[in-house]
């Protein structure tokens, strides 16, 4: 396993965890400079706050940081009420794919949605299997162009507490049957990213990651769970702060054949998000160096 | 699939759904006394429940109203921080396979545990692979006890965000995996219960269900998933205001054998705990004939 105790050349922060400071909604510009003043070598940002200050702008600012990406989030949510629904996803993540491109970045992030208009409160149809047949012709389609322009796509498996309203592909063993299903060569095309939050407690965690091997494994995300977690999405911990066995999972992961980065990506609302961009920076790399 | 619905012959209430009414909680002979005069047949209860009232005189109410039991809860929550610990925990499931056989309950249902110390906010340990060798040791233990009174062991998998505190038994593949390890020939005497706000989610729910059989399907539970779900424990809905394909859930454990109550079991702090428990039955027994 990699020594990540003596420096921070392979952390990289998810601008998430930062988006929100003392409270407010930072711009990510602004959170890219802190970022780089950090020591911070890479990043992975959003699409709506790279929407908000502009992509051209964006991607000029990271090169000029010397800054890589460890992925762009995110495409997914391709399931609908309806077809004009389902085409409009579609070519939402042939732009997505369009702007990783721009910044790029080493694959696209699929979050890949679940029953639609469920995130809204009301699910338009309660049939997780049409969901799922939804997921994988919307991947499929979406896989065609991004083969053509050489952009990974990494399915990101979301906790199952997460199955209705935001992914309802929720086991690294469900991602990778999805994989197998339209990559069956293990191309580099489609993978997975592994977020620990998502599958921590999956009895087969280990027995997946083998098989994802390198030529699946695109991403991994870090953070922790905290006991107890007083909210569905946005109550996650710092490394070290929670049960998740960060150093036991990154050992099979890099056993598998990782070498990529260890994405620091926390949604805290009554912690890290009260904080400064400078105190919870400082702490990731402080657990990065440590815990992870 | 049974016809639901022209009666509730198959109906039971797991009487955690009504324990507070009002806000407040209520005792267990009252709660029998309101399911019975709702024409409820059948009841799951719980310990703490029983022990405050006092386990032979529950035992006596529920016959002199002529009920049966669908399951009682709850064994389990083996891991423990040390030797004594372990011990303790053996002690007490042998005390509540005792008591579940003076109720005369088709099964115990085994809420397994997990990180111990976790439910109180710091885990002694963090490696769950260790706290689910600790429980296949405490099934073996308990289930040795359990064939020698005829009591089943039903293991509920609960949902992968009770993991860190609850149960590191997080799917039906998982517990049956156990099931198997510990009773190969599938006497009855060890199986599952089934809960579908734990499982609802699973790709593979139909395939392992199949798996089950009749012979590991000891319990069924029932409730629903809301979107949003504002807490991780207490915030489950009632049959029909949720996302669960009930009816399609229900049908495949029939279709594997299954021939026993649909229990209902809801902590709801902020809605159903605030009606009245006539209320809630009230809604329970449509809902039962209608969505379920």
């Amino acid at each position: 396993m990699r020594d990540f105790s003596q420096d921070i050349d392979w952390l990289s922060i998810n601008t998430a965890t930062i988006r929100k400071q003392h409270g407010q909604e930072v711009a990510l510009n602004t959170l890219l400079d802190q970022c780089a003043s950090a020591g911070i070598r890479a990043v992975s940002p959003w699409r709506d706050q790279v929407a908000a200050v502009g992509l051209n702008s964006i991607a000029a600012q990271i090169r000029a940081h010397g800054m890589a990406l460890s992925g762009y989030c995110r495409g997914g949510f391709f399931p609908a009420a309806d077809a004009a629904g389902l085409r409009a996803a579609l070519d939402d993540n042939r732009r997505a794919i369009d702007e990783a491109k721009i910044l790029d970045a080493p694959c696209l992030v699929m979050v890949v949605g679940a029953l639609p208009g469920a995130l809204d409160g009301q699910a338009h149809y309660h049939d997780i299997a049409r969901a799922r047949q939804e997921v994988l012709d919307g991947l499929a389609a979406s896989l065609e162009y991004a083969r053509e322009v050489g952009m990974p796509l990494a399915i990101e498996p979301l906790h199952p507490m997460q199955a209705a309203d935001r992914a309802c592909i929720n086991t690294l063993e469900h991602a990778l049957d999805m994989c197998d299903a339209l990559d069956p060569d293990a191309t580099g095309a489609l993978g997975v990213a592994l977020d620990v939050y998502h599958v921590w407690w999956d009895p087969k965690l280990q027995q997946q990651i083998v098989r994802a091997g390198a030529k699946r494994l695109l991403a991994y995300h870090v953070c922790d769970w905290l006991t107890p977690t007083r909210d569905l999405l946005l109550d996650r911990g710092m490394m070290g702060d929670g049960v998740v066995e960060l150093k036991k999972i990154r050992q099979w992961v890099e056993a598998a054949g990782f070498r990529g980065y260890s994405e620091v990506e926390i949604f805290s609302e009554r912690n890290w998000w009260q904080c400064s961009g400078e105190q919870t920076l400082q702490v990731c790399k402080q657990r990065h160096q440590t815990v992870v």
